[in-house]
Protein backbone atom coordinates (compact mmCIF):
# COMPACT_ATOMS: atom_id res chain seq x y z
CA UNK A 1 0.00 0.00 0.00
CA UNK A 2 1.62 3.22 -0.96
CA UNK A 3 1.13 6.60 0.88
CA UNK A 4 -1.33 8.04 -1.17
CA UNK A 5 -4.02 5.31 -0.53
CA UNK A 6 -2.84 5.34 3.04
CA UNK A 7 -3.78 8.84 2.97
CA UNK A 8 -6.74 9.05 1.36
CA UNK A 9 -8.52 6.11 3.55
CA UNK A 10 -9.56 8.33 6.47
CA UNK A 11 -9.87 11.64 4.02
CA UNK A 12 -13.54 13.26 3.99
CA UNK A 13 -15.78 13.06 0.87
CA UNK A 14 -14.86 15.81 -1.15
CA UNK A 15 -11.06 15.54 -0.91
CA UNK A 16 -9.26 15.83 -4.14
CA UNK A 17 -5.96 14.87 -5.52
CA UNK A 18 -4.40 15.15 -9.14
CA UNK A 19 -5.80 12.17 -11.87
CA UNK A 20 -2.23 12.24 -12.02
CA UNK A 21 -0.41 11.12 -8.54
CA UNK A 22 -2.87 8.61 -8.60
CA UNK A 23 -2.09 6.85 -12.39
CA UNK A 24 1.43 7.12 -11.49
CA UNK A 25 0.66 5.01 -7.59
CA UNK A 26 -1.79 2.65 -9.40
CA UNK A 27 -0.61 -0.78 -8.68
CA UNK A 28 -0.50 -2.49 -11.96
CA UNK A 29 0.90 -6.18 -11.79
CA UNK A 30 4.57 -7.35 -12.82
CA UNK A 31 2.61 -8.44 -15.96
CA UNK A 32 1.94 -4.46 -16.59
CA UNK A 33 -1.58 -5.20 -16.14
CA UNK A 34 -4.66 -3.70 -14.05
CA UNK A 35 -7.84 -5.90 -13.75
CA UNK A 36 -10.94 -3.50 -15.11
CA UNK A 37 -14.22 -4.13 -14.30
CA UNK A 38 -17.05 -2.40 -16.87
CA UNK A 39 -20.58 -2.12 -15.54
CA UNK A 40 -23.58 -0.48 -17.49
CA UNK A 41 -23.79 2.98 -16.20
CA UNK A 42 -27.86 2.55 -16.41
CA UNK A 43 -28.60 -0.41 -15.20
CA UNK A 44 -26.00 -1.40 -12.70
CA UNK A 45 -25.39 -5.01 -14.94
CA UNK A 46 -21.87 -6.03 -14.37
CA UNK A 47 -20.29 -6.77 -18.07
CA UNK A 48 -17.29 -8.05 -17.85
CA UNK A 49 -13.86 -8.20 -16.46
CA UNK A 50 -10.90 -7.35 -18.73
CA UNK A 51 -7.45 -6.17 -18.34
CA UNK A 52 -5.58 -2.72 -18.93
CA UNK A 53 -2.23 -1.78 -19.19
CA UNK A 54 -1.11 2.23 -18.51
CA UNK A 55 -1.44 2.89 -22.43
CA UNK A 56 -5.04 1.60 -22.26
CA UNK A 57 -6.13 3.34 -19.85
CA UNK A 58 -4.37 6.72 -20.74
CA UNK A 59 -6.16 6.24 -24.19
CA UNK A 60 -9.48 5.26 -22.83
CA UNK A 61 -9.44 8.50 -20.46
CA UNK A 62 -8.37 10.83 -23.34
CA UNK A 63 -10.57 9.64 -26.07
CA UNK A 64 -13.78 8.62 -23.91
CA UNK A 65 -13.83 4.99 -25.72
CA UNK A 66 -13.16 2.14 -23.58
CA UNK A 67 -9.70 0.53 -24.67
CA UNK A 68 -8.37 -2.75 -23.01
CA UNK A 69 -5.70 -5.27 -23.65
CA UNK A 70 -6.17 -8.38 -24.83
CA UNK A 71 -3.77 -10.63 -23.22
CA UNK A 72 -4.87 -13.43 -25.89
CA UNK A 73 -3.95 -11.21 -28.49
CA UNK A 74 -0.99 -9.49 -26.47
CA UNK A 75 -2.16 -6.24 -28.41
CA UNK A 76 -4.35 -2.87 -27.23
CA UNK A 77 -8.07 -4.04 -27.77
CA UNK A 78 -10.35 -0.98 -28.49
CA UNK A 79 -13.46 -2.77 -27.31
CA UNK A 80 -15.97 -3.15 -30.47
CA UNK A 81 -13.34 -2.39 -33.08
CA UNK A 82 -14.65 -5.55 -34.62
CA UNK A 83 -18.24 -6.08 -33.21
CA UNK A 84 -19.04 -2.59 -33.44
CA UNK A 85 -20.27 -3.24 -29.80
CA UNK A 86 -18.18 -0.41 -28.16
CA UNK A 87 -18.31 0.80 -24.60
CA UNK A 88 -18.21 4.77 -24.22
CA UNK A 89 -17.22 5.57 -20.58
CA UNK A 90 -19.10 7.82 -18.21
CA UNK A 91 -17.26 7.27 -14.95
CA UNK A 92 -13.88 5.83 -14.09
CA UNK A 93 -13.10 4.54 -10.34
CA UNK A 94 -10.31 3.15 -8.48
CA UNK A 95 -10.67 0.82 -5.27
CA UNK A 96 -9.31 1.63 -2.10
CA UNK A 97 -5.49 -0.17 -2.89
CA UNK A 98 -4.90 1.07 -6.67
CA UNK A 99 -4.99 -2.29 -8.16
CA UNK A 100 -8.69 -2.92 -9.70
CA UNK A 101 -10.26 -0.41 -11.96
CA UNK A 102 -13.84 0.06 -12.01
CA UNK A 103 -15.84 1.63 -15.62
CA UNK A 104 -19.08 2.89 -15.41
CA UNK A 105 -20.26 2.84 -19.37
CA UNK A 106 -22.46 2.99 -21.93
CA UNK A 107 -22.68 -0.27 -23.97
CA UNK A 108 -23.62 -0.40 -27.51
CA UNK A 109 -24.94 -3.61 -28.63
CA UNK A 110 -24.23 -7.26 -25.88
CA UNK A 111 -21.00 -6.71 -23.95
CA UNK A 112 -20.14 -10.23 -24.78
CA UNK A 113 -18.27 -12.19 -27.57
CA UNK A 114 -21.58 -14.62 -27.33
CA UNK A 115 -23.89 -11.50 -28.03
CA UNK A 116 -25.55 -12.36 -24.66
CA UNK A 117 -25.59 -8.84 -22.91
CA UNK A 118 -23.04 -9.94 -20.57
CA UNK A 119 -20.31 -12.03 -19.65
CA UNK A 120 -21.48 -13.40 -16.59
CA UNK A 121 -24.55 -15.41 -18.39
CA UNK A 122 -23.66 -19.05 -16.40
CA UNK A 123 -25.28 -18.98 -12.81
CA UNK A 124 -25.01 -21.73 -10.38
CA UNK A 125 -28.20 -23.31 -9.27
CA UNK A 126 -27.79 -26.28 -6.75
CA UNK A 127 -25.65 -28.97 -8.02
CA UNK A 128 -26.04 -27.36 -12.02
CA UNK A 129 -24.60 -24.41 -14.13
CA UNK A 130 -27.39 -22.81 -16.06
CA UNK A 131 -27.29 -20.47 -19.21
CA UNK A 132 -29.24 -17.44 -18.10
CA UNK A 133 -29.25 -14.77 -20.95
CA UNK A 134 -30.39 -14.77 -24.37
CA UNK A 135 -28.35 -14.36 -27.29
CA UNK A 136 -29.11 -10.78 -28.57
CA UNK A 137 -27.92 -11.68 -32.28
CA UNK A 138 -28.21 -8.82 -35.00
CA UNK A 139 -31.29 -9.77 -37.73
CA UNK A 140 -28.60 -7.75 -40.38
CA UNK A 141 -26.00 -10.04 -39.66
CA UNK A 142 -27.75 -13.52 -39.72
CA UNK B 1 -11.51 -21.26 -24.33
CA UNK B 2 -12.22 -24.89 -23.21
CA UNK B 3 -14.88 -27.40 -24.88
CA UNK B 4 -16.86 -26.60 -22.30
CA UNK B 5 -17.44 -22.94 -22.85
CA UNK B 6 -17.31 -23.03 -26.73
CA UNK B 7 -20.50 -25.59 -26.24
CA UNK B 8 -22.02 -23.18 -24.21
CA UNK B 9 -21.38 -20.04 -26.36
CA UNK B 10 -24.28 -20.83 -28.73
CA UNK B 11 -26.62 -22.80 -26.05
CA UNK B 12 -30.17 -21.64 -24.86
CA UNK B 13 -31.18 -20.02 -22.58
CA UNK B 14 -31.99 -22.75 -19.72
CA UNK B 15 -29.49 -25.25 -20.81
CA UNK B 16 -27.97 -27.11 -17.80
CA UNK B 17 -24.66 -28.77 -17.10
CA UNK B 18 -23.79 -30.15 -14.01
CA UNK B 19 -21.93 -27.87 -11.68
CA UNK B 20 -18.31 -29.64 -11.28
CA UNK B 21 -18.17 -30.04 -14.88
CA UNK B 22 -18.08 -25.78 -14.76
CA UNK B 23 -15.68 -26.06 -11.51
CA UNK B 24 -13.17 -28.42 -12.90
CA UNK B 25 -12.59 -26.01 -16.43
CA UNK B 26 -12.88 -22.74 -14.36
CA UNK B 27 -9.41 -21.51 -15.56
CA UNK B 28 -7.57 -20.34 -12.08
CA UNK B 29 -4.57 -18.55 -13.00
CA UNK B 30 -0.87 -19.52 -13.00
CA UNK B 31 -0.88 -18.73 -8.91
CA UNK B 32 -4.38 -20.84 -8.59
CA UNK B 33 -6.06 -17.72 -8.21
CA UNK B 34 -9.22 -16.28 -10.08
CA UNK B 35 -11.02 -12.93 -9.55
CA UNK B 36 -14.44 -12.50 -8.12
CA UNK B 37 -16.15 -9.29 -8.06
CA UNK B 38 -18.15 -8.60 -5.62
CA UNK B 39 -22.31 -6.82 -6.13
CA UNK B 40 -24.28 -5.98 -3.78
CA UNK B 41 -27.93 -8.22 -4.57
CA UNK B 42 -29.97 -5.34 -3.99
CA UNK B 43 -28.60 -2.06 -5.08
CA UNK B 44 -26.13 -3.89 -8.11
CA UNK B 45 -23.43 -1.46 -6.11
CA UNK B 46 -20.07 -3.32 -7.22
CA UNK B 47 -18.11 -3.67 -3.90
CA UNK B 48 -14.77 -4.71 -4.28
CA UNK B 49 -12.36 -7.10 -6.33
CA UNK B 50 -10.92 -10.00 -4.35
CA UNK B 51 -9.52 -13.52 -5.42
CA UNK B 52 -10.20 -17.25 -4.99
CA UNK B 53 -8.68 -20.37 -5.07
CA UNK B 54 -10.32 -23.17 -5.61
CA UNK B 55 -10.27 -24.15 -1.93
CA UNK B 56 -11.84 -20.79 -0.92
CA UNK B 57 -14.43 -21.18 -3.71
CA UNK B 58 -16.29 -24.62 -2.49
CA UNK B 59 -15.96 -23.10 0.91
CA UNK B 60 -17.95 -20.50 -0.42
CA UNK B 61 -20.36 -22.83 -2.06
CA UNK B 62 -20.52 -25.14 0.72
CA UNK B 63 -21.21 -22.41 3.63
CA UNK B 64 -22.91 -19.62 1.83
CA UNK B 65 -20.31 -17.31 3.35
CA UNK B 66 -17.92 -15.52 1.04
CA UNK B 67 -14.40 -16.45 1.41
CA UNK B 68 -11.67 -15.73 -0.70
CA UNK B 69 -8.17 -16.15 -0.87
CA UNK B 70 -5.90 -13.18 0.64
CA UNK B 71 -3.01 -12.55 -1.46
CA UNK B 72 -1.07 -10.64 0.99
CA UNK B 73 -1.62 -12.37 3.77
CA UNK B 74 -1.43 -15.31 1.35
CA UNK B 75 -4.32 -17.28 3.46
CA UNK B 76 -7.90 -17.96 3.06
CA UNK B 77 -9.97 -14.97 4.42
CA UNK B 78 -13.37 -15.25 5.44
CA UNK B 79 -14.39 -11.66 4.51
CA UNK B 80 -15.34 -10.16 7.65
CA UNK B 81 -13.36 -12.54 9.98
CA UNK B 82 -12.07 -9.72 11.84
CA UNK B 83 -14.37 -6.60 11.02
CA UNK B 84 -17.44 -8.56 11.28
CA UNK B 85 -18.22 -7.01 7.91
CA UNK B 86 -19.55 -10.58 6.31
CA UNK B 87 -20.72 -11.37 2.60
CA UNK B 88 -23.30 -13.89 2.20
CA UNK B 89 -23.54 -15.23 -1.05
CA UNK B 90 -26.86 -14.88 -2.98
CA UNK B 91 -26.19 -15.84 -6.51
CA UNK B 92 -23.02 -17.13 -8.09
CA UNK B 93 -21.95 -16.74 -11.73
CA UNK B 94 -18.83 -17.45 -14.00
CA UNK B 95 -18.24 -15.49 -17.62
CA UNK B 96 -18.00 -17.24 -20.96
CA UNK B 97 -14.90 -18.35 -21.01
CA UNK B 98 -14.41 -19.38 -17.42
CA UNK B 99 -11.77 -16.82 -16.09
CA UNK B 100 -13.92 -14.60 -13.92
CA UNK B 101 -16.60 -15.09 -11.24
CA UNK B 102 -18.96 -12.52 -9.99
CA UNK B 103 -20.34 -12.65 -6.62
CA UNK B 104 -24.53 -11.49 -5.35
CA UNK B 105 -24.17 -10.56 -2.11
CA UNK B 106 -25.68 -9.70 1.09
CA UNK B 107 -23.08 -7.19 2.87
CA UNK B 108 -22.96 -7.07 6.26
CA UNK B 109 -21.51 -3.20 6.93
CA UNK B 110 -19.09 -1.54 4.94
CA UNK B 111 -17.41 -3.16 2.38
CA UNK B 112 -13.75 -1.76 2.88
CA UNK B 113 -11.56 -1.83 5.24
CA UNK B 114 -11.67 1.67 5.07
CA UNK B 115 -15.14 1.61 6.26
CA UNK B 116 -16.64 2.93 2.99
CA UNK B 117 -19.73 0.91 1.74
CA UNK B 118 -17.01 -0.03 -1.67
CA UNK B 119 -13.79 -0.48 -2.38
CA UNK B 120 -14.39 1.93 -5.46
CA UNK B 121 -14.71 5.18 -3.71
CA UNK B 122 -12.22 7.11 -5.64
CA UNK B 123 -14.03 8.86 -8.67
CA UNK B 124 -12.07 10.65 -11.42
CA UNK B 125 -13.40 13.76 -12.21
CA UNK B 126 -11.19 16.00 -15.22
CA UNK B 127 -7.64 16.45 -14.18
CA UNK B 128 -8.90 15.04 -10.33
CA UNK B 129 -9.80 12.38 -8.34
CA UNK B 130 -12.51 12.90 -5.63
CA UNK B 131 -12.93 10.99 -2.51
CA UNK B 132 -16.74 10.32 -2.87
CA UNK B 133 -17.86 7.94 -0.15
CA UNK B 134 -18.44 8.67 3.18
CA UNK B 135 -16.95 6.41 6.17
CA UNK B 136 -19.43 4.31 8.08
CA UNK B 137 -18.40 4.08 11.58
CA UNK B 138 -19.87 2.06 13.62
CA UNK B 139 -20.58 4.70 16.65
CA UNK B 140 -19.42 1.19 18.91
CA UNK B 141 -16.13 1.54 18.01
CA UNK B 142 -14.95 4.82 18.61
Amino acid sequence: MTELFEALETSPVGTRRPLNELLGRLRFGADGLLPAIAQRDDTGEVLMLAWMTRESLAETLATGRVCYWSRSRARLWRKGEESGHVQQLVELRADCDGDTLLLKVRQTGPACHTDRPSCFYLRVAGEDVIVSMRREVDPSQT
